[in-house]
């Protein structure tokens, strides 16, 4: 069988316009090697890392960049090592495509922190000078590590953006012991935080969203929150002082943000992760914000394989629906999903899909 | 028997002039209850909070006020539901003077952060308007749960700064994992930093202490530092990147601190665990200082108990010697050593003796 050489992906050039021109073109992946798996692409979430990028807001970039990495379609080929990645199955990449899988992080189920690792669209391949680009794409290439098998019980358009927003919820509720007995906080509900409600209500946690205003009350529930607090109510921290164990920080702008009423939410020794990358400003903080409960801030970074399995059993076992808007993928439905998308106008997560039309 | 219904005491009437004018004088304590234990006092170390107290760095306070939260002395009154200690033994008494023991902070070792917790100088007894007096004094009154038992092995003057500068640091090495196998920083060789290094070193985890300078490295030795780092070095931190499992800070300044230098010592989601309470301005975080290895932040507030205990006990099996200058306590004595902590010329802990002589 003859595989291509090249495959093809709707690309922007640069981060100068708003919104960006998504221009179809064709780019050479890196070298394929034995471990490595191609995927023809069947759908691809948007993420907010996807806007970051494309505004600029994160800084330069290897342009021209092929976005998007919540990635589901069909194995078509693999590598001659392969073992973990069946050809013909429906699998998934995420936000991560390498690690080195040698080092200490990688050995203990940290691979996501590996100092070796490459983003899936946006970094340099090591001895190539290849740009890793991303899911807006006819096909994409990976380590098997990074590739995974789907669940015949979720369906494309949603297992899509499990990959990045539902894994970036998922790891810091694993590992900061969500569960029954716990009491949780989801802070903003967009894609991510949408996730983050409906897997720590799956693992059995007593489950807030924690809002600026009550406008989203009612999807927060449908989504299995035990409770909302809006941050406009007036002495809204009160009630729950000292009564969260964990804190899953989903905003993606500290705007506004008074952290100290948040962290006066926390059990002794509670945790407040964050997971975005809000661009701008940092926030200031003091020793005396955290020195009433002795507790911690932090901020978590995707998640292991081992964890994208269990998330992905977690949704299959539990018929997990987020919900997902999908958009056929072109020039003109990438630029207005991206603008919509800029203004959180998305309840909550935009899944492209019709990828066998246009490629 | 009768018993004196007042003390006496060292005390400062604000914080307008420095050093301030400590001045003899006597207080009524809180009433006697059924668990409170009186302590003539013998010696009483000087901690940096006399000193964010007295400068009026920590904002307003009510005086006059006695400071000092390092005691030890005689216990020469037990109250008739008394069972954790015995008159006449010698005990000591830290920083924090009561607690409900009935919440369920209380109930899970975590008295320290009790919402009802009394300091022990300072405060207001409820109930009462009488404000809690500290240990530059002839006597303090306290319920039995914060009044400790102090081994023999343990010389009073070494004894008295282990109750807080001790406690402080020795309660987050326990909570986070101190021990054989672990990295483990202290930041800042000062009263609670050496103590860190003690106590670090005794529980077994490679011990390492953080300095701004060489100044300190052969004392940092002495007390057990498998290592020494200078930050006026450059690229001090890339040596030891993602090898940290745990970071004690006790530096009692964030001036022209470089977190994210300190952060990138942290192997995946270690903590940073600030003990000081500087005063001025906090420090700016961002998402992306805590995102290359999940890192956490956050403070610690004393400790427990039965952490005072264990603390005792270690520093009594292992012969641990602090470094303590002792002074003679007298309204120059106290002027002249709270004048020199301030400018940090001490090694590394003062310890008030000489009670029988003016008391």
């Amino acid at each position: 069988m003859v595989y291509p050489e090249t495959f093809t992906g709707f690309m922007a050039d640069g981060a100068d316009s708003w919104p960006p021109k998504f221009i179809k073109r064709e780019f050479t992946p890196k070298p394929f090697e034995d471990y490595d798996v191609d995927v023809e692409i069947e759908a691809c979430g948007i993420c907010g890392s996807d806007i970051h990028t494309l505004t600029g807001g994160w800084g330069p970039k290897n342009w021209p960049l092929c976005c998007g990495h919540e990635i589901v379609g069909k194995a078509v080929r693999v590598g001659p090592k392969v073992t973990l990645i069946k050809k013909g199955s429906r699998v998934g990449i995420g936000a991560q495509i390498y690690s080195c899988l040698d080092c200490k992080q990688c050995k203990n189920d940290n691979e996501t922190y590996c100092r070796h690792q490459i983003d899936t669209y946006g970094a340099i391949w090591p001895n190539t000078g290849i740009v890793s680009q991303g899911g807006y794409a006819s096909h994409i290439r990976g380590h098997e590590h990074w590739v995974f098998p789907i669940p015949e019980a979720i369906p494309t358009a949603e297992a899509a953006p499990m990959l990045c927003a539902g894994l970036t919820s998922f790891s810091p509720l694993i590992r900061n012991g969500a569960g029954p007995g716990k009491k949780v906080g989801i802070v903003g509900l967009g894609g991510i935080g949408h996730f983050g409600a409906l897997f720590s209500h799956a693992l059995g946690a007593e489950t807030w969203v924690i809002s600026r205003s009550h406008s989203k009350e009612a999807d927060a529930r449908k989504l299995g929150a035990h409770g909302f607090i809006a941050t406009e109510d007036k002495d809204w921290n009160e009630p729950h002082r000292m009564t969260f164990d964990l804190i899953v920080n989903t905003a993606n702008s500290s705007e506004g943000f008074d952290l100290g009423k948040y962290l006066s939410l926390l059990d002794v020794h509670g945790k407040w992760v964050s997971v975005g990358l809000p661009e701008g400003e940092g926030q200031e903080v003091k020793s005396h914000m955290f020195m009433e409960n002795g507790c911690f801030i932090g901020a978590s970074h995707l998640g292991s394989r081992k964890e994208t399995l269990a998330m992905l059993k977690l949704a299959a076992d539990h018929g997990i629906k987020p919900m997902v808007e999908t958009v056929d993928i072109s020039e003109t439905g990438l630029a207005s999903a991206v603008s919509r998308l800029r203004k959180n106008d998305v309840k909550y997560r935009f899944t492209l899909t019709g990828f066998n039309k246009v490629f």
